[in-house]
């Protein structure tokens, strides 16, 4: 196996455009939106071990998982700017944990307080997830403030946690209910230099659909939890898509870190079968709200499409540890999807709110479908929320944004790969480098290079058909290889024409129908601009497409000509004919969807 | 209003072609079958009133209807033909039920069983949806054998009726939960010439939405027994839909009997939204499983579509009693619709098992969808059966299809009304009337005319845009008058190529999509003769089709050339091409799906 380092969002300073206002909406609005709503519903104070029966804001078995993912973003932020309030509510809360973690290293403000006696009884209940998230959290601070109490608190619970379910194998489960702990402790592993902690995370990965005593949830079979067979011997992503998700990106680090040849084959195998039979055109996955999650291939509904926020973002996640693993731009690319179509659209542009779900079409009409009964239809909501009882999503949003620099660079002894292209000024060591771009505005970067490495690796996405790159370069694998100098300057220039894209025959939702896609952008039409019954708006496949940067949305917008039937006022069934009236189109992001009021929405547009 | 009468189907032989061979198989194959699993789940065994705690088979609420719409069919049968064996059964069957009755007319299997501290006290229970369907069968059975024996029986019920809920008021809600019993008791006021039995139906629809009293199933809402409004200021099809129609079948007929115009502008507006915005292309209505109900306008998903057969018989009727109040052929049109679609598509080709659900689009594949969890997808079935639990369809087929002769005509002072085309011949009174004709196969129709009527109206249907009859006529309403002497024969042929339909925008399931129609018979392509992948074959507007007759199938099937996606094996997401390869097509009735196995099958073609 030939792998590659990440290079840390450390040592990158995104520095203008797209992607820096996107930071500073994290850093002032978003983090703040988040932990006012997690402030209210009670998630810090439960920290406090100070809940009793008959108080509000009983604690629920999540919450720590959500104040450690807000933590780790915090900390993130806290990385690239100085803000004493913010750092003060970031010590005072690792405070409160360590006043109620426990002496032999536990911490649950739910179990802790309200089941004391059930500690590691219950698979289903998210203590090992919360756990992960906490270790995340405590190597993020660690990296980020160079202050360790954190992390060694995390490390006595990690040690705790390795003997109960390891060594001893006292608990009445043996892998996480949901997944995450296996990832984070390679984090933590990488952080103290503590192979003890890799090979817990090893145990976890091994022992999964490989034991005898495992339990599993009620409304669900061994899938939901990726229990249905080892998982060197999986071939396909099952289940909840989350779960799945970051279960593949810590089978994706262990297979590197152990040089696993079968695990990463476990892994490349799952990753083609998302790829190529399970995600939306979003990089939404998980087409399912029923267990949300994955379901057989090419099952991919669109006005139901579930496609949580946090799955399209656990898939970036996958798809970055992939890339270290194997030098192969595809995971570049299905992380580019996914970050710019299906985890932008769970935030609203103002920065305040947020979507669980993303569905690829909206008819606000179809929500009354159940006229006669109590029973609502079940659709995604076609607003965003300010928070969920279950709020994974908006702190996973938080982290995310803030260490976005984690995904421009790897290395290796030689080679510099330039995964993603964001306006940023990089120095690691002896290298600095610097990009100048609009990007994914327009196709057009400038790469000023400094340093040791003999190549540069720049990525050719793979929606780009047609390239200027003013240097030599060979082609493998989706990157582009530049023999540079120890300062060199490289211009690229993708051209970004507006694409059709047609779905596989399997898909048969998608059938006759064409999404807008620009670069790794994917636009939709909001009936706000285009009028009701999207559905019966066409396209040619040769329309031409006009680029407009256009108020209140965070990419272009795109205008072409359509098509609708005559909208006389017809009986239900008539004689088809070909009349049909011209109107123009507005395509917007599919990322910028619902920022203007319930509408109608659709990505997979009629051909004509 | 402008009346007419109904020619019994007593007078009226069907005697050749497709309902000939429908009716022989109902009275050979399919009633046997329904009898068959009636007796084996107990059903006739419960009316013995001799069930005891413990004993299998307990009695179910509404299973005294399913015996007597079996009887009901069965009268009919024996009207038209010797079967000692049949009338032994029927007799006593009758017989039983006499033994059981109460002395105050009361009878019903489950209640005077089970529960009899609780007759009449729960509105949801389906006790007069019981009594009306045992009405009448026993009209049925008068008219058909002269005996009245179970008429008068059933007098007896009806009265008590009419003393505890009219006179009385003394059961414990107003109206019944499940219409049925207010057609049956103008059925039954005919037979009777007994006026109160009329008075009575008309209580029960003035006082349904119009009373403080009544109580509703917990699940729904008041629209679901359209008690959301009193009937006459109702203009909507709303609820649960079979008890809807039953309910408008009662309307129109009241509003025919006392002359009742604002009752019948209720029905013109409940008709119109029906066939304007909520009936599928089949004549199938209600379009979801969620109360088996009407839905909001517009809302007519294929894959998950209700479409119950009884609705579509139901349809069938209201349109009948419509077409009484008002000479348009609408009404006849809908009829036909429903009869040869929605309504047949309920039986298997051997009469032996049935659908109660009709979807107009099946992928075997997406049952499979909720593959970790322990919810299956909710989709139709997609093979008939031989019995339900709740088997209200069989014998709904059973009696419709044994009295469809009531279908024909209708007349005036002076009109004779030709309302359906059959091969058959009819006498009652001074008329004779034969239709030689192998319609729906074609649409040539020699009628020979012998009587005192001046006049004959014969239907020109709406889907007919080119017709010739050999006579003078002036067209009124889908009407051809046509002056007659009193021996006559009249030439009619209704051009018959196949029609391309698509349907209202606002339909958005079907956008970019047509419909297969060849007079009044839809089409559908089934995977075992297209191959799967259907929703991605597409036909021309302008398909040159080839008709035949091949077995098994009880109608035409066509041919015609479609298109299809090359299916190499590609990727998820494709740059759009125009790159098609053409395949024949083979179209067959909507009617005769899901007759060779599980296969795809599709209403809705993609307009190529």
């Amino acid at each position: 196996m030939h792998t590659t380092e990440s290079l840390s969002y450390k040592h990158v300073n995104i520095n203008g455009r797209f992607w820096y206002n996107l930071q500073k909406l994290n850093s002032s609005v978003i983090i703040n939106s988040v932990y006012k709503r997690f402030k209210e519903t009670g998630r810090f104070e439960a920290l406090k071990y100070s809940w009793k029966e008959g108080d509000e804001n009983k604690p629920h078995i999540f919450w720590d998982s959500d104040v450690a993912k807000w933590l780790e973003g915090a900390a993130y932020i806290l990385q690239k700017e100085q803000n004493d309030e913010l750092m003060d509510i970031v010590d005072n809360t690792i405070d409160t944990i360590e006043q109620n973690q426990d002496e032999n290293g536990y911490f649950n403000s739910y179990f802790g307080v309200v089941e004391p006696e059930n500690i590691f009884t219950r698979r289903t209940d998210h203590e090992l997830y919360c756990a992960g998230h906490l270790i995340e959290a405590s190597v993020a601070y660690f990296e980020a403030t160079g202050k360790d109490k954190f992390l060694k608190m995390m490390c006595r619970y990690a040690d705790h946690i390795d003997q109960i379910f390891r060594i001893d194998n006292s608990a009445d489960f043996v892998t996480p209910g949901h997944q995450e702990l296996e990832l984070a402790l390679v984090r933590l592993y990488k952080a103290t230099d503590e192979k003890r902690y890799l090979e817990l995370s090893k145990f976890f990965i091994d022992m999964r659909g490989a034991n005898d005593k495992e339990t599993y949830y009620c409304f669900a079979n061994s899938k939901y939890t990726q229990d249905h067979l080892p998982v060197r011997e999986q071939t396909s992503a099952e289940g909840h898509a989350v779960r799945a998700v970051y279960l593949y990106t810590a089978m994706a680090d262990i297979s590197k870190h152990y040089n696993d040849e079968k695990l990463f084959d476990a892994c490349k195998a799952i990753f083609s079968n998302i790829i190529d039979k399970k995600m939306y055109i979003t990089g939404g996955i998980g087409s399912t709200s029923e267990g949300e999650a994955f379901t057989i291939d090419y099952d991919l509904p669109n006005q139901t499409a579930y496609a949580e926020t946090c799955a399209a973002l656990g898939l970036a996640l996958f798809s970055q540890k992939m890339l270290l693993c194997e030098q192969n731009a595809v995971y570049a690319d299905i992380a580019e999807l996914a970050i710019y179509n299906g985890f932008l659209s769970g935030i609203s542009l103002d920065g305040k709110a947020f979507f669980y779900e993303n569905p690829l079409e909206i008819n606000p009409s179809l929500q009354e479908r159940n006229s006669s009964t109590n029973k609502p239809a079940r659709f995604p909501i076609m607003q965003r929320k300010e928070v969920f009882d279950c709020s994974c999503c908006p702190p996973n949003v938080v982290r995310f944004i803030a260490s976005i620099g984690n995904t421009l660079y790897s290395y290796s002894d030689d080679t510099l790969f330039v995964n993603q292209y964001m306006e940023s000024e990089t120095k690691y060591n002896n290298t600095e480098i610097i990009q100048k771009t609009n990007y994914p505005i327009d196709g057009q970067i400038i790469i000023n290079y400094r340093g040791d490495f003999s190549t540069l690796a720049v990525r050719v996405p793979s929606w780009c058909k047609s390239f200027e790159i003013d240097k030599d370069y060979s082609l493998k694998d989706g990157y582009a290889y530049i023999k540079v100098n120890s300062e060199d300057s490289i211009k690229l220039k993708f051209d970004m024409p507006v694409q059709l894209i047609e779905a596989h025959p399997n898909v048969q939702e998608n059938a006759g129908r064409l999404a807008v896609k620009r670069g790794p952008i994917v636009y939709c039409l909001e009936g706000i601009d285009n009028g009701d019954n999207l559905r019966d708006i066409s396209i040619n496949l040769n329309a031409d497409f006009k680029i407009y940067e256009e108020s209140p949305f965070s990419l272009p917008v795109l205008y072409t000509k359509g098509y609708r039937r005559e909208t006389d006022d017809r009986s239900l069934y008539n004689q088809a004919s070909n009349h049909k009236i011209s109107q123009k189109l507005k395509c917007i992001p599919y990322s910028n969807f619902a920022n203007r009021g319930i509408s109608e929405m659709i990505v997979w547009i009629l051909k004509n």
